[in-house]
């Protein structure tokens, strides 16, 4: 494609993705194709001869278009809303367009400097001190796995070298989580080789935050048996209810026993940059290492997880290793991206997050995240309200869980399962096309969740997606 | 940011990339400026208010600009050379604009749809059979952890549930790679707990091939000492030389030995499709795994590597961990991608693949890897009908390998020290910023390569690159 020939395409789509983006709310957000019917309308081979951006464009309109579920429509209220923001898509553009790989200093000097003031500013913002360094990864499973690996580096002597396996003297490690806490910290204990075993679930209390009690127990109980205490991962704002774990309590606990505390903010870290909300971080300043996801809140396109962690030297203990053909010389001292990391190649992601935080400006942030935090409040106070619905956690962010009571059929039968009630309530509301929430499951009990993280959910969206519920409850009440 | 600001910025970026592009060879390849340039010149806060498109625009090219390492100029040939080629790019900014998902087939049936469609696709084209079922991952480092995982959930017992640690019973693993294999490798045995010294490095061959009977009684001494092996990586285009195991004499011994094999075809994989190349899959039909990315050899913008595999249950079985807040009903199976892998979160990766296989079909993308390979032999040429430089090893591929010789000094004095001359040489030459080559080391000696890999990449620059290298190697000879 020559350079005119791609200025053609690139105003083509310029226009295509604008319309979407001021239309994103008239599609469907949930996908409403069946499974298999994009597959089964593409060619089951490659084209042999070259094929124009036009029909390109045309067969993604019809084709995979409709297999789109649209993270951008303001409905989106499931999982964690997020937004790829102007800015943001059109940093992508540029950052795809260079194509720069910033696994050295050398290979984009930008790429690597501008990662490192823009994870500046953003400390700043959240407020930890400058005894944290941060670095970019792409998701925050990655940045937890990188967390944990130091955690085991600086607590089994030689594991880079020697491994885990094999070595008798080696304790059994043990990490520890509230029972709330997200699937991505199991799956890095699993990679690292420390088993599911070694991470003990540490109970909640009633608004879900881990208990310390629980937790300085089973340390003292795991410690008298025999296992080696690795890491507490404490969480701010967990997946299922946003609740958010004492951490300054459990940094308490982790300094007094030495145990690496990392803190999983990744979805509501940002909200300690607004004011009456800096609490949530309290503590962490003495924290080990903190993920925040600005692709989660902070509406930069996915994916660009943040790692802060105070020992970066750990991390590069465990990971750095140059191969002669990487061997740089440099007239100074220079950060050699690769070196904080298992994946070699990154792209240049640091030019997303210096847009959209220029583009929003911090007090357009704050503004904004504030108004998602005030629209969960409203739509919290109208299931308070209601005599049909009942609120199931506390509302400390974005994310609201709630769930419909169920009732006596005044004919004297069965009353029909709250859980079923609700499932029911949750399929028929995402079939409308117009929201889509999820679910999770609370003190065991199938709880709806109304996410709100997107740029273009307005009050009048959130308003409709309680219409709605109230509607398909109606409906089911009355089909029974 | 409106939908009306954003058409007016992307018609504007669009305008700029197309100049990019159309001139990327009016660039230094190399960025000139010295260490912390960039970050001294940005502000040491993000900014309070928002600012305009036009101002970051400006402080782009004012700014970060001179600090960009051209991968886009002709004149890129260190490393692995590549190519973020239009269709690509295009995908990037679509892909970025919808801002979808993929970990669910849910949130975004297309995504993981057009990715089962690509990659069988691409399946096809490499000669792999229908045996292989492939997924899309960010980068070969990633993409092998994967391979190695499922290597380790293979052999060793439960490791899911205990991990490796305070098993006394449990064997030290080993997992063999020759002495010229990637250094993701070692990364990946260091993140999954077996060890640095679980990775035992077989010698190579004169064509730095890894030696086969050398791998048989490595292994044979292994077992006989109590060691477990667990795995054979062969590499298809090593990076130093890009020489390419003898993959079938290897699977033979991993079938003899039960040892899971992972082909490392990284970047010569694709190679595979040219008429001619087909041999250098000979023996992978067998293999367990193989990765191989796209985003090195093939025209798509970084990231983008693929990892087939014939046991993907086993890396299921490995990761698969499906909390509730991410349980979904469908009304037939559905694969979820975050059961392949330990990142949740995956970005719409299949719509850059689809849209460059397309762009260039596959006669076309044929045609620019053996034009690719015609250049270096091209090189090579050259190289060996000169007295001042001597080729280093085979080029299969289009990566050549050589070196400026020394001499005797006419006075009689010191001759200079081969491995300073060419040093002197690769500095003087990437000082030009015409091109950038970089170096290896092979038996031991500091190696030229140049590697041709980007689509703008023509004769006209091989030849600049050859005349530079004899310009500097006369300047070098004649100071001294």
């Amino acid at each position: 494609m020559d350079p005119e020939e791609f200025r053609r395409h690139a105003h083509r789509l310029a226009d295509w993705i604008a319309d979407y983006l001021a239309n994103s709310s008239k599609y469907p957000v949930l996908a409403e194709i069946t499974p298999g019917t994009i597959a089964s309308a593409l060619p089951v081979e490659a084209p042999t001869h070259a094929e124009s951006f036009e029909s390109m464009l045309a067969d993604f309109e019809k084709i995979l278009l409709p297999g789109i579920t649209h993270w951008n429509h303001p409905g989106f209220f499931a999982y964690f809303a997020i937004t790829g923001s102007g800015p943001g898509v059109l940093a992508e553009f540029l950052s795809a367009a260079l194509n720069v790989q910033a696994m050295l200093w050398r290979t984009s000097p930008a790429a690597t400097e501008l990662e490192e003031v823009t994870l500046s500013w953003l400390r700043k913002l959240l407020g930890l001190p400058s005894t944290f360094d941060g670095v970019i990864y792409d998701t925050a499973s990655i940045s937890t796995l990188h967390a944990l690996a130091a955690a085991r580096e600086r607590a089994v002597p030689s594991v880079r070298s020697l491994g885990l396996a094999g070595r008798a003297a080696l304790p059994r490690p043990r990490v520890y989580c509230s029972d709330q806490t997200h699937s991505s910290i199991e799956k890095a204990v699993i990679l690292l080789g420390l088993g599911q075993q070694s991470l003990r679930k540490i109970p909640s209390d009633a608004e879900f935050r881990m208990r310390t009690d629980a937790l300085a127990s089973a340390i003292a109980e795991d410690r008298s048996e025999g296992w080696r205490p690795l890491a507490v991962v404490a969480t701010v704002g967990t997946t299922s209810s946003t609740s958010v774990d004492p951490v300054a309590q459990i940094a308490d606990i982790c300094r007094r026993e030495s145990l690496w505390l990392h803190i999983d903010a990744a979805y509501a870290g940002v909200a300690a940059m607004v004011p009456g909300y800096e609490w949530i971080l309290d503590g962490a300043a003495t924290a080990d290492s903190l993920v925040v996801n600005p692709h989660k809140w902070m509406f930069t396109p996915f994916d660009l997880s943040v790692l802060y962690c105070r020992h970066m030297d750990l991390i590069r203990a465990a990971f750095a290793l140059t191969p002669e053909y990487l061997k740089t010389v440099e007239p100074a001292p220079v950060r050699n991206l690769m070196d904080t990391g298992i994946q070699l190649g990154r792209r240049f992601r640091a030019l997303k997050l210096w847009m959209v935080m220029r583009h929003f400006g911090t007090d357009g942030i704050r503004a904004r995240i504030a108004e998602h935090m005030r629209l969960a409040r409203l739509f919290a106070s109208w299931v308070d309200a209601s005599t049909e619905f009942e609120r199931v956690a506390p509302v400390p962010f974005s994310v609201v869980c709630f769930r419909a009571r169920t009732w006596l059929p005044p004919s004297g039968g069965r009353a029909i399962d709250a859980d079923t009630l609700n499932e029911r309530i949750l399929e028929a509301v995402n079939s409308t096309g117009e929201i889509f929430i999820s679910h999770t499951r609370l003190n065991g009990c199938y709880t709806l969740r109304l996410a709100i993280g997107n740029l273009h959910t307005t009050e009048t969206h959130v308003r409709r997606a309680w219409e709605l519920l109230q509607e398909q409850m109606s409906t089911v009440r009355r089909e029974g």
